[in-house]
């Protein structure tokens, strides 16, 4: 194996440390500025550019009410086979439910931003995230073009400003990266994140979560799509803080290749460790979205087992993880694991409630489907009080499983919610 | 048409009025006492006994973890031949999730009230409500066995008690009762349901909502189950406060046949006014279980039209109801339609966004899926302070619809669900 990771920082959020220069994807310059879509005035408006085409691949929500971005995002990629110039964000408004008017404020966007930096238009890919259903200021995002032409560079200051602009109720950005050694070279991997509500992504192939995963290694375009689903479907589609399932979401990664370091099929050690620094990249970022999420006091890792496929799996933890009383619970701490059971029992899954056990942060606390001898509610609080804690269902039925992270349902989550626009 | 509603309270709470006398069934009598499983030490044992073998039919959760007796009562009616004597009732403790004793404590329950009443063991039909996965007391229920038959009777009071003391974490009682004159002859109805969380009752055939429904009209068994399904497939089961389906739920139908009025289909009107009056019944109880759900704040009966199918309007429908972002726009009166857009998107229906509009409170909010001009925030909002409302979402795909009854979530839910047992 010629690659190796050599650095990986995928578990430390942006705002622990400062991101060392040589962790930034060569090939790419980041900026971001404020125009006004913010109610806050903070910076809202986030450009990546690539200085040659990228190679390219994104991945969109299953929601079939779908944003203008998604829509047009996804048309540009397909005229251009997967290449990329240009990334455009703003944060404060989806661009969602906005009709015809709506992709004619983003074409009109992606136009400016072509112009700007003399590429096709479909080599811009737009994206929106905040309220749904309001008409998108697109003036603002073109006037300031200019402006935030002028401000693209390539440093950790560059890369941090991108990450906070694109930041709706997130209180953070979310950040994480992954350096390779192939063949003596290294090879940079680097992904902006942000989530906080609406987070549920189911990504579809052809994903309010945007993801940004940036490269410097050459990678086909034709090899690109394989490498991000593997990375989502055990990351960003096994997360969910609400159920919520956004018009939005978006995961998109890009490929400089200016490393100079190529990654094909035909190497398969090196394509691995690219694909085992995605997934943990990915992992991380995952992870960084459920931990940020509103009003989260408690992120819940809940590991499916002895399931009779990973689908049934999945259905358990989805049932589980969007169960109100089963959050709540876990908002106070409190081991009640009957209603864990009882979201079993309605996930559709064929269970047998005799076989079903479950542990909290360690504990046994429901053994054949019944109260576990000895378990101690008292001992399980204490295991609850911290942030971090794991659920671990067993259902004797197979020998599928899953991880899946989500979080408690708070007080805080429905304050957060209860005012957001008006 | 012989038959016709003489009088009907069924949208008042009993809280709201007294219970007349004659609208009590007659063949029954009713008792409640404390035992002490309920924590606050309010009366938790309730007793509901037939003076002659009533015919009997109940529907329960389609949950696959069921508590005992859920077990027990389905047992006991096949058994029978839907044939009930005494129904027993206790509140504080599902006896869910507890195994075989949990089956042996419901059975010593019956038992002792089979000896009580002098009855055949599976003419008792038990229920239970409460916290699932802690073992039953049964020899609380045993103990006070003689104490609740000395207290049996037949006036109002008698049913208010019965109604009190199966609640859990309730605010008030909840009846609902109808009169019907048949060829002359008074016919009673009357119902007694428990709802405040888990509520998403989905009724099988073969429902931590309990609801007992009297009635005096002799009426052959076999004519009872499609009776009992008519009604509650539009009520019950189009109610959800929090999307979870119980473990517990049952729905139980007894006719003592005592005013000697005969109901058969060979009597069609006389029958459909019954049907009709049972589904007033239903749909009063399912309205007072939401409006009295655990921390609700307003209470939102979702309209569906324009679906390809009732099974499509259903599962938009249930997708708005258990949206936690759209639950808590509602929570703080906010008129976000962006968020009922997006839950219509992942409902997994075939939908055209372009041909939906949303009506709140009766203002057009969104219409050929974008914001509908004229829109007025503050007029919806001022709409939405009200405490009931309806939301009104038209697809455009077809003709079929429904009614869904459900509720904001409000930090009051998180507060009583995070504090439930510890």
């Amino acid at each position: 194996m010629t690659a190796a990771p050599q650095k990986s920082a995928a578990q430390n959020s942006a705002s622990e440390f400062s991101i060392p220069e040589d962790a930034i994807p060569m090939g790419f310059r980041f900026a971001a500025t404020r125009v006004g879509i913010k109610p806050s005035g903070r910076p809202d408006m986030a450009c990546a550019l690539a200085d040659q085409p990228a190679t390219a691949v994104a991945m969109f929500t299953s929601n079939r009410v779908v944003a203008a971005p998604v829509v047009v995002g996804r048309e540009h990629l397909q005229t251009t086979s997967g290449s990329v110039r240009v990334v455009i964000v703003n944060a404060g408004n989806a661009n969602c439910a906005t009709g015809a008017e709506g992709i004619a404020a983003c074409t009109s966007v992606c136009k400016a931003a072509a112009e700007q930096f003399s590429c096709a238009l479909q080599e811009v890919f737009p994206s929106s995230t905040g309220i749904i259903g309001v008409p998108l200021p697109a003036e603002k995002l073109i006037s300031a073009m200019p402006e935030i032409a002028s401000r693209l560079g390539s440093t950790a200051a560059h890369l941090q400003q991108f990450a906070e602009a694109i930041l709706t109720t997130d209180t953070r950005a979310k950040i994480a990266f992954a350096r390779l050694m192939v063949n003596g070279a290294p090879v940079r991997l680097f992904g902006v994140a942000k989530g906080a509500g609406m987070i549920y992504p189911q990504l579809m192939p052809h994903a309010t979560m945007l993801v940004y995963l940036f490269t410097d290694a050459r990678i086909p375009t034709a090899d690109l799509p394989s490498l991000l689903h593997g990375a989502v479907e055990d990351t960003f589609n096994c997360i969910s803080i609400d159920g919520d399932t956004s018009t939005n979401d978006t995961v998109l990664l890009l490929a400089s290749g200016v490393s100079g370091v190529a990654l094909t099929p035909a190497n398969a050690s090196d394509m691995q460790a690219f694909a085992a620094a995605l997934q943990q990249v990915c992992a991380s970022l995952a992870r960084q979205i459920i931990d940020d999420g509103e009003g989260v006091g408690h992120v819940v890792e809940l590991r499916i087992e002895e399931a009779a496929s990973r689908a049934d799996a999945l259905r358990v933890a989805r049932s589980i993880a969007h169960s109100p009383l089963v959050k709540t619970a876990w908002a106070g701490c409190d081991p009640n694991w009957g209603r864990i059971l009882a979201a079993i029992g309605y996930s559709s899954v064929a269970i047998e409630p005799s076989r079903i056990s479950i542990r909290i942060g360690g504990h046994l606390v429901c053994l054949n489907g019944g109260r576990a001898p000895g378990m101690d509610a008292n001992q399980v609080h204490a295991a609850m009080l911290e942030r971090n804690f794991q659920v671990r269902v067993t259902l004797g039925m197979g020998s599928a499983s899953c991880n899946f992270l989500t979080s408690d349902l708070t007080a805080e989550y429905v304050r957060v919610n209860a005012e957001y626009s008006t």
